[in-house]
């Protein structure tokens, strides 16, 4: 049994782990420390693959030093640019998934942080790129300066997706104090 | 993999599974047409036991012949009462769960739903006797009258609940016009 409600992080990866099969081609639009990039390069498999978005020179060698660690590697590209450029580097590549951990670098600069303005057109580049039955998860936070607007950019944002081809749902909590992550989901309808 | 993102009520029991073991006491405060008392009834085993509440004749038997007709009647005790008067009726018996579905008896009169005030009562009863690491999940409607303002009064109560004490959550759709149900969940911290 579970000592506690599951985590914004931990409801991500369970949301990837329900929509995303091996094989899957999916994006970590904030591979940060790689934690997440990790996990999407184990969920996708020996044929699957994950494009790493970070802007940050250090999250990319970070990320880089842990695949390598899981020998994991070959399953990533790594491209050290702002994810609002997923088009530039994917072309017309069709995508299974796309996650978001938004925020900043932890143990790094905080006052470099994602922004709604990219966010939002990093949301709608991965949206053009979706596959029909795909997802798009975001861990959004709203704690640190700067996040309680990007947060409210992306609601403004999903809130607009036409109900027929999309269906939004949030996970998030209540009674905690110092506003906890949420998770904001988007699964494309099946064809 | 899913064709579509948990539905509400699909999600509420997906909670009980991760957090209610067999063996279990459980509640169904909301007995309705048994649905969700034969889940329970399946989730807590030989060794467990459901205690479902209904103030609906019409609820009482149509659930009764539900759990007949899968031979699992004798896990449930079932109390035609309002779910307020919970306490009356388990004393100081300690419960693992608590399940609410609200709104009206599909099928039934819809002129009879469950409201705000006798929800958030029976809510309290229901955290008067939950083990630590027991949980309460509400399927919460806004679609019919009366159902924004229930859903209001929850949401007061719950923001109450002290956050060292109990986690509170909840899974809900952003982009839907008819506002489908949400989820809203209270796990009690292990002592």
């Amino acid at each position: 049994m579970k000592d506690d409600l599951m985590q914004a992080v931990e409801f991500s990866h369970f949301v990837f782990h329900q929509h995303i099969a091996e094989g899957a081609t999916v994006v970590d639009a904030t591979a940060g420390n790689g934690h997440d990039t990790l996990f999407l390069a184990g969920l996708v498999g020996e044929e699957g693959i994950v494009y790493a978005f970070d802007r940050q020179e250090q999250a990319i060698a970070n990320t880089h030093a842990l695949l390598c660690a899981h020998h994991l590697e070959r399953r990533v590209k790594l491209i050290k640019d702002g994810h609002e450029y997923l088009g530039k580097y994917l072309g017309m590549t069709a995508v299974d998934g796309v996650l978001f951990n938004l925020g900043y670098l932890p143990g790094g600069d905080k006052s470099v942080v994602t922004k709604g303005e990219t966010t939002v057109a990093a949301l709608q580049a991965g949206l053009n790129l979706l596959r029909p039955g795909g997802i798009i998860v975001l861990v959004a936070y709203t704690g640190h300066p700067g996040g309680r607007e990007e947060t409210a950019a992306i609601f403004r944002f999903l809130r607009t997706l036409a109900a027929k081809e999309y269906n939004v749902a949030r996970y998030s909590f209540l009674n905690q104090p110092k506003g906890p992550p949420q998770v904001l989901m988007v699964k494309k309808r099946p064809g």
